[in-house]
């Protein structure tokens, strides 16, 4: 162990909820772990196909076992190392609070179902769902992915408002295509929810093909339709990229801030220096991007710092100009 | 009444135009009205299944009165509440003002076809869709789709040029496959206007695949046009990322303003900061971006109010007399 | 005549090239001119539906050469007033200088073929399509065509590199596909040309389903192209999204900079006025946002003048801040 | 030769590795070898059609020759003058260095599966496609090419994060439908991997439609996933929107660094002209809009050199001393 002096409970913690590159046995954990779900996932598919299943029905029970028993220590050893997250709190109320994150729910989804199956009769079907959400436990590995969930949390209000412009779309479609074809296809557009299934495939650009208007009228308003698709598919594409320029946006300007912070003195000292790379790291910023913020905050707080008068040589601060 | 002092008519307008999440009985009857519409909506659609319109007959024209009864109410409590909105007005010039808004328009269209078929014979088929009309009801209760709404307004005539370039490449592309495919499929190519179905299902990109060109040289044009397609359908998204990111940005501008007027002497007092708060809700900006943009405006106003006179060298702090 | 000061050809000028809504003559023609063009192109479409052609044949004939006669002295009309719009140039070069415009060669484009006819003898087919390019004639009338085109022109290099990368993936999908298909499907994957028709239709993400992978090998490299296919689609859409953006942002700005121009002296004074207000509406922006640019920049322009010591009464310019 | 005191060694470098418009030679050289690629990947690919390669069997061979040989002297040309690049490397260590990047690489596939087909007999599928891959030589000549492959590098972590939700829906997509299908469809939903294959299909929003759900509960959730695939569509599309502005604005921003300090003294002379032009081109941005720069750049500075000493009052040009 390359680090003897912590608690082993501190050691879990660090190795499982805090991984850093530098640490060798965490970046094992960290891949072993990642590898174990997409083994796990890939067992779980396959196993939906009668022939594999037929054949290797031992093989794919055993697998199984080991793989339910490494998510069950790794979850145990979660919760257990869970208070060093929150020192300053009662240990049972520690866990407790880590119990209740997403993270440890979906933990906890991807192996109780095994231990159910031991003592009530499962649907074999619904295990095998519930095994295939596995694959969220993939979540905690990467930084990318926290940022796009959050671009996404926080543009919901407007991406609903985009769904549901999209369900009125969808209902008038399917009202319209009804009208115009149910005489001619009274098995496709017998009803408007049986022309929804049209509408739907269609304002989404996807297309089957199973179900399309055949008279003139009908591909008229189905031609009409296929334009507002184009339009609709617009709608959420314009939200995320907005959302996405907005969140890089604030991010950088967090970065600027603690670089202006930091330079208030003239200089970052190794403490000022370590924060902002911590800083950094969490906000997803390259190297280089971050080189330009401070080279700019420099720049700015140095006009705004350094002035002399050539004709008394006062030396005084000009606020020339500011971004 | 939890607000006794009031008049029953301010009560009413309260309750049903201006919800606040304070007032119960405004709360519950929003959730009502969102309740009646949906459940309106599913069995105007429910209706139009031939098995499930003969075996419920009955309940279904007893629900659709129920319905209409509670639409109609709430029709007429809108109107008489409406001088509310503008106590400068004679109390029937404000309602006529507010029977011709949009919102009032669709409340009337809601209702109206029920009390039309009690006096003549109305088809079937139009009432089923002009009830499905009712689901426009919705629009009010969504603040993020009055974003969404505003940015698509500002952007139409963008956006119909758009439009007009999918248009003349729509001709463009029906007359070309016209050329090439008409010997060989005299059905579906026989004529521009039969052409067309298939240019519009290309270039929106939905490719149903009933009608798809066959010989050498149609494929070849064929595929040009789905190329062509993906850079159509990169139209409107491109337009309302634009317009989106705009919008946003003006929305943050004016939350700017509010705070650069609010701090001119300096500080924030209460009545600025209900009315800075008012603003952020309307506009939709969460508390951490508006918090961002205050520290930002105070951080420059700092600056800007530091003043050095050239003449006596005295330090001041510089007043914006207006604005 | 509103203007019997101007010469017969400066009028005829600003009635079909320079038209403003004020001018109710000129409103007229364009109406006229827009409606000639769409009914010109729907005839022509209409002909090519045999039924009609058969019965109408006289009427089409006789409705293109009056549309042909319209156009022609459209054209006549235009190039004789060409050397309006530059008064130093000889008129014959003026008029050469025009007729070599992209808009006049539409326009030529549009009346030739009924001429050439008449001297030999020309495909029918060839003629209809060539009279479907009237539609073009239709781009005189749409600023907001203007915005899109210019912004697709500016993009134009970067939209060709992400059709390069189209091409490559093209080539790459063909090349697999035909792999690992050809034996299964001899006739659709028989050849990479033969594949490149598959290749295209999904990464266009189309997806007719007249030809698809049937092997399971060939799904798997299927579907692999098919989320290809979403991530090229989102090239184009990326590019135009940034390059609307930043063409807005530099119409703004040239706006800016012409109010900050106009006041550099502290008011803006009629002649400014209206060449700012001619300014606004060439460059497609709104009112609103015009009336915004103008406080911004007034905001700033005053901070930057007005300043006055409280001390010794010293009024300086203060160079606060700039945006 | 027009640069008679070079030596060949540098004249070849300079034709193949720094073409510029005004060398007449290495434009030549430059369109000779995009012609010779196109030529050489169109043979390839009609080989593939049995008819033709039965026809032009010989024809075929003969032209493949020529090619290679062709590719050969340019990769040995590149090779012999890569030192150039490198003067103050040993030649055989620049020439290592030239041979590990990317494009030679690239040239050396091009060249090699011919010279190993003459000592070992190769599959002719495999060296078909493998000549295919010349077309990626073409990446050299393409400027806006490198900017969009630069974006799309930059945003690889979050297009990864991007198709990690994809794989994460497609599992969720391909588990519902198996459940709900499965008994109806066994042959194309009877397994998870089985409904893999639908559902790329309908969330890429592909629709091939020769799978495709039946039952009413399977189009329910398939009309779900439906709508979920154009909201993944849009990731990418948000994600490369958003990419594409900000490394347009790091470019912008570059050029008007160097502005900056060519503008420090005030004045731009020659070597700096020189050098910002040489950016200018290289970063791809037009002449009119590093105009505007330029204006920008010059205004803030005059107003930052302006500077009035506050014990003195005297006025002065600042000069930023470092930066």
């Amino acid at each position: 162990m390359n680090a003897p002096a912590v608690s082993p409970r501190h050691r879990v913690f660090q190795v499982l909820e805090n991984p850093n590159r530098a640490d060798r046995l965490s970046w094992a954990v960290e891949i072993g772990l990642i590898v174990l779900i997409l083994a796990s996932v890939t067992a779980v598919a396959l196993e939906t196909v009668p022939e594999l299943f037929a054949r290797f029905h031992t093989e794919f029970r055993l697998f199984d076992l080991l793989i339910t028993l490494a998510f069950t220590v790794e979850y145990i050893a979660r919760v257990w190392a869970a208070p060093e997250d929150k020192p300053d709190k009662p240990a049972w109320l520690a866990r407790l609070h880590y119990m209740r994150s997403p993270m440890a729910i979906i933990d906890l989804v991807a192996i109780l179902p095994f231990y159910l199956a031991l003592f009530m009769p499962l649907d074999l079907q619904l295990l095998r769902v519930l095994r295939l959400l596995r694959i969220y436990k993939l979540a905690r590995y990467s930084p990318a992915l926290t940022v796009l969930m959050s671009v996404i949390r926080e543009e919901a209000a407007t991406l609903l408002a985009a769904f549901s412009i999209l369900t009125i779309l969808l209902i008038f479609a399917a009202a319209g295509a009804y009208w115009v074809e149910h005489a001619a296809q009274p098995e496709a557009f017998g009803s408007v929810p049986a022309a929804m299934w049209w509408s739907m495939v269609t304002l989404t650009t996807v297309g089957y093909g199973d179900v399309t208007p055949i008279t003139p009228m009908g591909r008229v308003f189905g031609g009409a339709i296929t334009i507002l698709g184009v339009g609709m598919a617009a709608l959420p594409a314009g939200i995320i990229a907005s959302g996405m320029a907005d969140h890089l946006h604030r991010r950088r300007d967090r970065l600027r801030e603690e670089f202006r912070c930091a330079l208030e003195d003239g200089h970052i000292d190794l403490g000022e220096g370590r924060k902002i790379e911590r800083l950094r790291r969490e906000l997803g910023i390259s190297r280089e991007i971050a080189h330009g913020i401070h080279q700019d905050v420099r720049r700015k707080q140095f006009q705004r710092l350094q002035c002399t008068c050539p004709q008394c040589g006062h030396e005084f601060q000009h606020k020339g100009d500011d971004e």
